[in-house]
């Protein structure tokens, strides 16, 4: 099974795919990046397109997305959101085939504890691939985080499907 | 000119059409709605293709939409601005030239005063565009609001483009 997972945001956008029927499952990783000189429509244009090319490319079976929670920031919340929604839309329309988890479950799943720090998650993503080293940017280690989430959920008891 | 104005939503998101060439300008206006037990990616793809139908039908020259300001529930900003990132991808997928208009300025070009009550506002609208009555669902009426807001925005000096 090809899992694509995605960590959401609006400047970047971490994505990590995996392979669960590979000994050696990660496939790739890396970010959206969309730069603050363009509007708005054109940095969700952007989304949109790269997330397609990311679908045509690995043929993901099944996305996995981080929920997105509450901020501070309101400002922040609403560009996050807006380009959250593209990039469920993508994923819609691409693969059809989507969950969600919040980061609690995903902290659970990586580290055996909800309350892990990042750095803790990082690491362990880091040994459950069996990388060299942590894979940056940070985005891109949370959206790997997110995929092996997913694949050690199981099917049967999975209420996390949207 | 032919606008498309847009109230973005969730769960309802009120369209307007007006051709500023026309003496009666009212072209259409109306909402689209995504049903509560659909799932969010079945709901943003309701809300992308509804609008491809409505700009394919009558091929607007610019969109003006409604800026998202604060909400005291946060959940209910987060689902709006995911739909609302889909809606601004759609208009610039489709038309490609984007407006957007705080409640402030849509209240102060269509009443004169910046803090009208959203009675006064559907009230100016109905006047403005000859109808005999406030155009139904309130959603349609702010749409049309943002359309009108435009058009009587002058050209040289509007800011609001994105």
């Amino acid at each position: 099974m090809i899992i694509l997972g995605i960590d959401p945001g609006y400047a970047i956008i971490g994505y990590g795919i995996i392979d669960t029927n590979k000994t050696n499952m990660v496939v790739d990783y890396g970010a959206i990046t969309t730069p603050k000189e363009d509007s708005l429509p054109v940095r969700l244009q952007a989304i949109d397109e790269s997330l397609k090319y990311l679908f045509d490319k690995f043929k993901p079976d099944v996305v996995a997305i981080e929920e997105l929670f509450y901020f501070k920031n309101q400002k922040t919340v609403i560009q996050v959101a807006q380009a959250r929604g593209v990039i469920v839309l993508a994923c819609q329309k691409y693969c059809a085939n989507i969950y969600e988890y919040t980061p609690l479950q995903i902290k659970q799943a990586i580290t055996g504890h909800g309350r892990a720090e990042k750095g803790q998650v990082q690491y362990m993503v880091k040994a459950i691939l069996g990388l060299s080293a942590i894979p940056k940017p940070d985005d891109a280690a949370d959206a790997l985080a997110v995929a092996i989430c997913h694949s050690q959920t199981s099917p049967m008891l999975n209420t996390n499907r949207v």
